[in-house]
């Protein structure tokens, strides 16, 4: 079986985290091995640029700074996780990926679109996923869903910024339609697990398809 | 006065260090407020940035990471301390800035020399030193030099990594000779300083000049 590379997109609180844990169980279900990864995470450089990032004490970082960090633990994450797995044959599921740089300090930040897109291509040497998985929620249901949790830096975040990186994402999809599919995230759980399982199924039937129908 | 900028740059154990030094404290003696920095450093990201590249422990560094981590200390760098600094009229004086970059990312690790000046120019939002000093040696007389000291994990590179590096510097030079000039840093001590001296006021004589030549 060739390698896969499946990434979960959308804005804080949109619940991809608990669906990427219950798609990689179900496709290891099928038979395939999973790798998860998080972006940025899942390397020791990553983590360390992670905490720092998302570190109340270091909100003076600037843009630009923040936009590095996070390539740099892309271009990590990609050589030593992300290839090497897709080479093994199995299958990627990463928490975040290109798009989410794309969203936040292209739309969000304002650094600019196209910017963010060469400095993307540069950090995953154009490794793209196969399919991608936008899960989206209006802002104001992410905001309520966040309340009762740890609030980090990132999330401390004010003004229309969040709406800014919502619309940078489904902006995102409409230009890459064969790439990402937009799930809706207000949906209950189960109802969103479906739906990403009938979009990889639809999209990827050669790879899952079959497979993870009967899943 | 006008801010000005002065970057110096070359291979490790060149001896820019003891000249940015010995450099600082003269202007500082003709009445002109100078800031050093250091790059990467000089920033609380850009420390924990730079003891993570200068770790043993994280040999594993991919070199695109290296190249993002350094772009995202120079950023802040750059947003945190240089502008505010030239904005106040104050000379700042960089132990390496994008030049080194360009040098030990583009032309020492051939991560493409094109691609690295691009990416320089979104970390620096297009911010270049008034004068670059290259205080330039042989490579074996920089090992010679280096070895009485502490080998961090850049200093441990083998090969032809530091001729690649040092050609680099020149090269650099050699494309834009209005802004670089190139010391002979095998020389005493004091001939370095005293070269240094007279280039800049040669190159920046309105800004320095006069005063500079009484030191």
């Amino acid at each position: 079986m060739p390698g896969l590379f499946i990434s979960f997109e959308g804005i804080d609180g949109c619940g991809k985290t608990t669906q990427v844990e219950r798609v990689a169980e179900i496709i290891r279900g099928t038979g395939r091995e999973v790798v998860s990864v998080r972006d940025p995470g899942s390397t020791r450089v990553a983590d360390l640029v992670r905490n720092m990032l998302l570190d109340r004490g270091n909100s003076d970082i600037d843009a630009r700074t923040e936009l590095f960090l996070y390539l740099a633990c892309r271009a990590q994450l990609v050589e030593q996780c992300i290839r090497p797995a897709l080479g093994r044959g199995q299958v990627v599921i990463s928490d975040r990926f290109s798009d989410s740089t794309l969203a936040y300090q292209g739309y969000g930040r304002m650094l600019g679109v196209e910017l963010v897109r060469q400095a993307n291509r540069i950090a995953t040497a154009g490794l793209t996923p196969n399919v991608t998985l936008l899960i989206d929620i209006p802002v104001n249901v992410a905001r309520d869903r966040r309340s009762a949790q740890m609030v980090d830096r990132l999330e401390a975040e004010e003004g229309n910024f969040h709406e800014r990186v919502r619309n940078g994402f489904l902006e995102i999809a409409r230009r890459e339609p064969e790439r990402v599919a937009v799930i809706d995230g207000t949906l209950p759980l189960d109802e969103v697990t479906n739906a990403i399982v009938d979009t990889l199924a639809l999209r990827v039937p050669v790879m899952l398809g079959d497979v993870i129908k009967s899943a």
